[in-house]
């Protein structure tokens, strides 16, 4: 059987990658991880989803992080921007590095079990804004992947040419519980429904003719 | 003036590497980080090197990475393993891609800060052992820092292509206090004497025709 360790939000994307890989037969776990984000919800999500589907689930405690890296998805004092998910105004909300950080960690982890194999759900709606989700960096972390320990890591990223419309149409084909995960970047008790991943989240549902099952304000 | 992020153990090659930085006079900032090393001795001495040259340290808390990287170095109950540091036993002291995982969260700090430049103190001695010091693995990753954020980020490694012996060389005429270094994985009061790194750390000296000034058991 094939085995793979998850890089697992607990949001839409992620979520929808963890059933994609279920049904390919993989044998997987999930890491998750608390970087000091307000919208933490996500990993309450992360840790749902996982029981549910009966897969393993552990969250890095990497919340001091958020000392050293400047986001406004940690920062107290500045808020998330509201608009479309396109906008210069969402750079904001990069956390340096933080895709290179937690794959990282699940290389490590991956090497750890012998499983030498790891996926993240980077798609193309993330190009314009984040670097770490674009093209040119899952091409060098791959690189970089086959050299980084005795026997090469494999980096799979099945969604990285597809939109979040396309990923929602996947997901509900194969069943995925939308309730059960986290988008909105804010972090309040429902979603905020003006913040990009918000506005994103829900036109791919609109997309496809489906409301999404989840709460707003 | 240049800025530059540097990874420090506290071990004799990154302590040589941040006097090594200073006289080249770049501006620095170190990160240190605790993931759990049986020799966290490293650390303490990590602040004296920094509050003896004025420079920032910040210790990284990763010690709940133990918990998923295997390694004889985090174990309790796996002795580390004594002899030659080119032997097949020293592969049990490799923390599986620690170097990556560490350099990751350079990077990120080093976009946050805006310094967009990185350095770690990985040396020829390394190559045979850790997958992580090899040239390989420091060209790969160098590719990556190009596109993990809107700017490159470079990463330096100027100790890639020489000794454990020729970096005792370089430092003591930079000055370093060798007194403040530490490198045995056991974890004792003093260094053990038979480890690998305490075997390599003597050799080095000796090839100076030098005396190592920390206490041995």
């Amino acid at each position: 059987m094939k085995k793979i360790v998850l890089v697992f939000s607990g949001g839409l994307d992620s979520t929808t990658l963890l059933y994609w890989l279920k049904d390919k037969g993989y044998e997987i776990k999930t890491l998750s991880f608390d970087y000091g984000q307000k919208h933490s919800k996500e990993l309450e999500m992360a840790k749902k989803t996982c029981k549910k589907l009966r897969v393993e689930n552990k969250i890095i405690d990497l919340h001091n992080l958020k000392d050293i890296l400047k986001s406004a998805l940690t920062s107290e004092g500045q808020e998330i921007p509201e608009g479309d998910y396109q906008d210069e105004v969402m750079k904001q909300t990069v956390v340096p590095n933080r895709n290179m950080i937690m794959l990282s960690i699940a290389m490590g982890y991956a090497i750890s079990l012998g499983f030498n194999r790891v996926a993240y759900a980077a798609h193309s709606g993330d190009h314009t804004i984040y670097p770490d989700c674009r093209p040119i960096f899952v091409e060098k972390i791959r690189e970089l992947a086959e050299v980084i320990d005795y026997e090469p890591v494999e980096v799979l990223t099945p969604f990285l040419e597809i939109t979040k419309a396309d990923i929602v149409k996947i997901g509900t084909e194969l069943g995925v519980d939308y309730g059960l995960t986290w988008s909105c970047y804010v972090g309040d008790e429902k979603a905020c429904g003006k913040c990009g991943t918000c506005i994103e989240r829900l036109e791919a549902f609109k997309e496809n003719g489906l409301i999404d099952p989840i709460e707003y304000n």
